[in-house]
């Protein structure tokens, strides 16, 4: 079996634990006995590239990331771009043009690791966030543009077709996990996109008469979040609303450094990428002190994308392991990488 | 001095917490011996007269509105009106009417609370959250509404005079505290809304040379909320980031029990209106076991903006000391407004 991968590190600690992520994902494949082999292929999308071409991803590229059969992708921003320019021709315009529908972030509490809530519970739930519409659509614009006369507008695009995939893929997430949907939003102001996923929640509900759905306001789940976080199973949201509950859920799972991301398209139409949720955090780039366990562990969801159910399973045993042992050391990027790779056998 | 006050206990336990609100203030301007009459006048928003009427605010009364000194309210929705028609009609209608650019919620961890924090530190800021646009405008709306071909939008709008008065609001009182201003936006996808603020924010900070300030993403202020939060001074956001945020805020300085704001007309053209930030809460409704402290506070905010530092002070200590010796016995909502006022002497 071969796997055309294409392979993205993007920007500042992208560089540094993308390969990590890779080192590990390798091995575990090489353990497993499997007979797979991983083609990868690199593509250039950082800050460097733009300073001395002008381009992002060109149209040429997305098509032709349409022949592999996933992306592995470090992480986007640099401030030396003006800010958007690289967030909106790199990573949204693959999760736009390949149809990453399902932005899937799952968030646990391992043992050993430290919440910084003081009664963080039992912590086991995903995020199903949509990820092609609401406020990331580009849509809107500035007209008087700075001028006290400025009106600058942002257009949140919510259809039927596009909140449903989405609310679909998570009651089936929720059937197969404890049955429990979270729908979030904020439907007390914003009542044409809130009404609509309303409709959608309970229309797709109805096929799913074992999973019970509640309904919150984005700013109540912030509370429940670290108040009582163990009540979600799954949870699904817009797509800024899913931005901003997954950092919160990484922050409380012991933060950004572990949380994994798959970008999914579900209809199977495009290959779905694989990412941490951190950013490319320019502030400590390049210095090897960038945790790549989010990376390793985007490396086990997209595993499991490819089928390869024992690799993605094998990984998150070995970090899990890494996490229990955890004592406070200081340790390199790749150190954490060497270590979680040789837990492998 | 009189003062002209329009009451407004709203829904659900904005009737058992408005009172007791009342009940304090009235208590500490009796105490402070200033020759202040209150002049009280009820309005009846709640969920009840629009079943009964099919109203919520009306325009007359949005005129009568403006005749007041300030609006103490409680709060607004039920379970058993729509979603959305309370709140648009209600409390949005006010913000909006009234001009209440500034929605002002001080976010600060009182000694003897619990925070669900493990290591809190000293929490002790201002959200300067901008209460008249973005995506609070009700503007957009569905086609093919209820089908699958349904689009629905909603248009978060933005001006250079909406922004730049909260934020101007917000330096002045970076430049009263500790100097420290940080916007939060998400100007890497939201460029059009993001960098109009930007600009602003720029502008804006060069008067006030004293004051230092720095940008947050959105996602990144939520981590920061529970693994840092005494680094903040002030916050200036938008009006749905300060919604979800200020929740968060008041989540780890011990709940939205405890969290007042005020919704100010910084022209000073309109009456400004202060309300706890917890909504009307119908599982709770009713057993006065709501905690009224948020309405007592808000009731200390509305003493300072009319001019009585003095009783606005005494509520803030009375309620701190009631505060510090909170054990976890179980107070009805009456007996914290009876304890908190016989501490004013
Ligand atoms: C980098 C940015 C465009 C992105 C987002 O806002 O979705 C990031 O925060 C994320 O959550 O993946
Ligand atoms: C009740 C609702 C309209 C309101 C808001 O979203 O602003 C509330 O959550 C608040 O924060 O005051």
């Amino acid at each position: 079996m071969k796997f055309s991968i294409a392979v993205m590190p993007g920007d500042g600690i992208g560089n540094e634990v993308v390969p990590e992520g890779l080192k590990v994902l390798k091995r575990a494949i090489e353990v497993s006995g499997e007979p797979v082999e991983l083609d990868l292929t690199d593509y250039d999308v950082g800050a460097s590239r733009w300073h001395e071409t002008g381009e992002t991803i060109t149209d040429d590229e997305l098509e032709s990331l349409r022949k592999h059969d996933a992306i592995f992708f470090g992480a986007c921003g640099d401030p030396s771009v003006p800010s958007g320019v690289l967030e909106r021709g790199v990573i949204l315009k693959m999760r736009f043009g390949l149809s990453h529908a399902v932005n899937l972030r799952p968030s646990k509490l391992f043992s050993g690791v430290t919440s910084p809530l003081a009664n963080p519970g039992e912590i086991d739930f995903v995020v199903v966030r949509e990820g092609t519409e609401g406020s990331y659509t580009g849509m809107g614009g500035s007209v008087r543009t700075d001028t006290p006369y400025e009106v600058a507008t942002e257009v949140s695009v919510n259809t039927w077709y596009g909140v449903e995939r989405a609310v679909r893929d998570a009651f089936e997430r929720a059937q197969a996990r404890n049955k429990k949907l979270t729908y979030v939003h904020k439907h007390n102001v914003m009542v044409h996109a809130g009404h609509l996923w309303r409709r959608v929640v309970e229309k797709v509900g109805a096929e799913f008469p074992e999973v019970t759905f509640n309904y919150e306001h984005t700013d109540a789940c912030t509370i429940y979040m670290v108040t009582d976080p163990s009540r979600y199973d799954v949870i699904v949201t817009d797509n800024l609303f899913g931005d901003i509950l997954t950092d919160l859920a990484a922050a409380v799972t012991g933060g950004i450094g572990l949380a994994a991301s798959g970008n999914l398209n579900v209809e199977g139409t495009a290959p779905s990428l694989f990412e941490p949720i951190h950013g490319s955090a320019p502030d400590i780039a390049g210095q090897q002190i960038a945790d790549p366990t989010a990376s390793i562990l985007s490396g086990a969801l997209m595993a499991s994308h490819l089928g390869l159910d024992v690799v993605a399973k094998s990984i998150e045993t070995a970090v899990e392991a890494d996490l229990a042992d955890r004592d406070g050391t200081k340790r390199s990027t790749a150190e954490v990488g060497d270590a979680i790779a040789a837990r492998l056998g």
